[in-house]
């Protein structure tokens, strides 16, 4: 049915900056520099700084007074600390905040804290007057690592994580590895979770050397935690680099979150993020073994570094096989209703196979391994 | 101070399309081939039908039903009828329905309606699991001509008119003159401001046009008025093709908006949107002609085009010049607190010096236009 009047009348294009770039900085109390960092990256007639109640406690005067002395314009907006705060509804009370204060296109946002506050805090600048500048200043290993890159900005909503969001990239981040050192042991260890994520995922050599480091790491030391972080940042940005949407490449990050993002609803986050992933990776690389899509003895020496690590490694009591693989198929990552995994070669080395970097994995070697760790 | 901890870790490159086109149809009785640009433009595995309860009414059952019969799978999303269900929490309940049905990372938004459904459905489409596509269906002569075109979502805020949104590109357009018929003469006439609008900004053929063929124009000549749309879209793809962010020239479609907005707040909406830019574009072309900005006599001409279309131009009563100057900077279009306005030369040609298409008029030739025209 060629009718005429399918020929488009004209077609419409548009050009948008075809990508962009910007700056990490990782150090031991570079936290100083930020107003610095603010000039030169995201110069702005005036600043929000968005956080935390418990980052403010910590972090906020200094820097806010930081800012006021090298004569920024900077208004303090501060959210309740936890999870529960990354909502539509946090999200409102923002902007109607930034309105109130009268804040124009002319302005910025600068994101302190952990993962919540950066997905939180950069949404809401994604989307102000259709979208204003934000920097990024991660203050847990696990934002350093993995929430501040990559210009995924989200809420929650009670159906599912991250599940209302936008793609927003930060001028710049800056992680002051100091931050770190006020870190909870569970908090600073759920962290260090997904930086063995990220090693499993592509980096062998940092795989190599968290397991001959466990003490250093553990003690936080600063320049090892440097190191360590920017490895970490370097992967990332290189998968981001090659897919900005997920479209491919991307989902590798993802190894561990299928089973552990349910994993972390079911337990109605009592479960840290880092705690769920460790267990979701563990149980994937093990069902991914049991496939045979997974070298032998990898999964056993991805567990034994997690638990040198002193991460956690039990799934909640109570939980069915069933009821897991029901949760996780809510999640973003099913397409028509089956599960895809984004699981490891081995070591160091997705099993991306002709452009696609996720699989299924058979539901025998799924409900076989959750029902052995969850009994 | 070049302290060694300033210099980057790493930078984070990102590569996003680097722009993309997408097709505008418009003609009379098109409504019906739908189904057939969905699968080529926006194939999904379900389609969420936004529209709301006018539009419902008069064309719903019949897209619905087609869409059934041709195999695809829509489910239908209402709102209220009215600029009202424009907010942050319409988008929430929308966000709720689609994630209680299932809608996953492959379902895409169809928008049928004016220009609150086009930016609502638009808005929602865009932040949905970070993003999925949708499709224009504007059925009003002000969204055919401008919202539907360009990637402008929002939803509006107490303190102002979409405050809150994201740039994000329909799949395809489909603007069926068919839908004009049930248009109120009002909200018509309204449409018909932004058409002379378009015309004054760039097109001085279309302009001579509209004057020339008045009584076609009104009568809702199906022809005729798939022409007059196609070269407003025309003019607005050239625009949008140049600037997608509204870095430079895109303002120029903002003729007769700074003041116009002003009025269409103030009014409580009271004025339609078309009618708030009218009396915006007279005032400010009579100012910029006082201060020399314009070509004498234009504004005249302006004036008259719009009254044979029956356009009302009395602003509201008691509104005071210093009222609506502190409503408009309010606006986004205030920077530093300064009004900046776009404003044409003459008919067809806009007023852009060296990159700049926005200025500031004499505070003195607006107070005494302002002062005349409210008295």
């Amino acid at each position: 049915m060629p009718a005429p009047e399918l020929r488009p009348r004209l077609t419409v294009r548009f050009s948008r900056p075809s990508g962009g770039h910007y700056p990490v900085f990782v150090g031991s109390g570079i936290l100083r520099h930020l107003p610095r960092i603010l000039r030169r990256f995201a110069p702005a007639h005036r600043y929000f700084l968005i956080t935390d109640s418990t980052v403010a406690r910590l972090h906020g005067r200094a820097v806010h007074s930081a800012l006021r002395k090298s004569g920024l314009r900077a208004d303090f907006l501060m959210v309740a600390a936890g999870e529960r705060s990354k909502t539509r509804e946090s999200k409102a009370r923002l902007e109607d905040r930034m309105l109130a204060l009268g804040g124009g296109r002319d302005s910025a946002v600068i994101a302190i804290g952990g993962g919540m506050v950066g997905d939180l805090a950069g949404f809401t600048a994604a989307t102000y007057l259709r979208g204003i500048p934000f920097v990024a200043v991660p203050t847990t290993l696990l934002a350093m690592v993995d929430a501040a890159l990559g210009g995924k900005t989200a809420v929650d909503h009670p159906r599912g994580k991250n599940l209302i969001g936008a793609f927003h990239h930060p001028k710049a981040v800056l992680a002051d590895v100091q931050a770190l050192r006020t870190l909870s042991e569970r908090e600073y260890r759920s962290g260090l979770a997904e930086v063995v994520k990220t090693a499993v995922v592509g980096d062998a050599a940092l795989f190599r050397r968290l397991e001959r480091s466990t003490a250093t790491i553990l003690s936080r030391h600063p320049e090892a935690l440097a190191e360590v972080i920017t490895a970490c940042c370097r992967l990332k940005a290189r998968v981001v680099a090659a897919d900005e949407r997920e479209a491919g490449l991307r989902v590798i990050l993802n190894f561990g979150h299928t089973l552990g993002h349910a994993l972390e609803h079911l337990s109605r986050y009592r479960l840290a993020h880092g705690e769920a992933v460790a267990i979701g990776m563990v149980l994937e690389a093990r069902a991914a073994e049991a496939a045979g899509i997974m070298k032998r003895g990898e999964p056993g020496r991805i567990e034994a570094l997690l638990t040198s690590l002193g991460i956690p490694l039990t799934p909640p009591k109570r939980l069915s096989a069933a009821r897991i693989l029901a949760a996780a198929r809510v999640d973003k990552k099913s397409r028509h209703g089956t599960l895809l995994y984004a699981v490891p070669r081995r070591v160091g080395r997705m099993a991306g196979m002709a452009g696609r970097f996720t699989r299924t994995l058979p539901a025998g070697a799924l409900a076989a391994v959750l029902k052995q760790s969850t009994e």
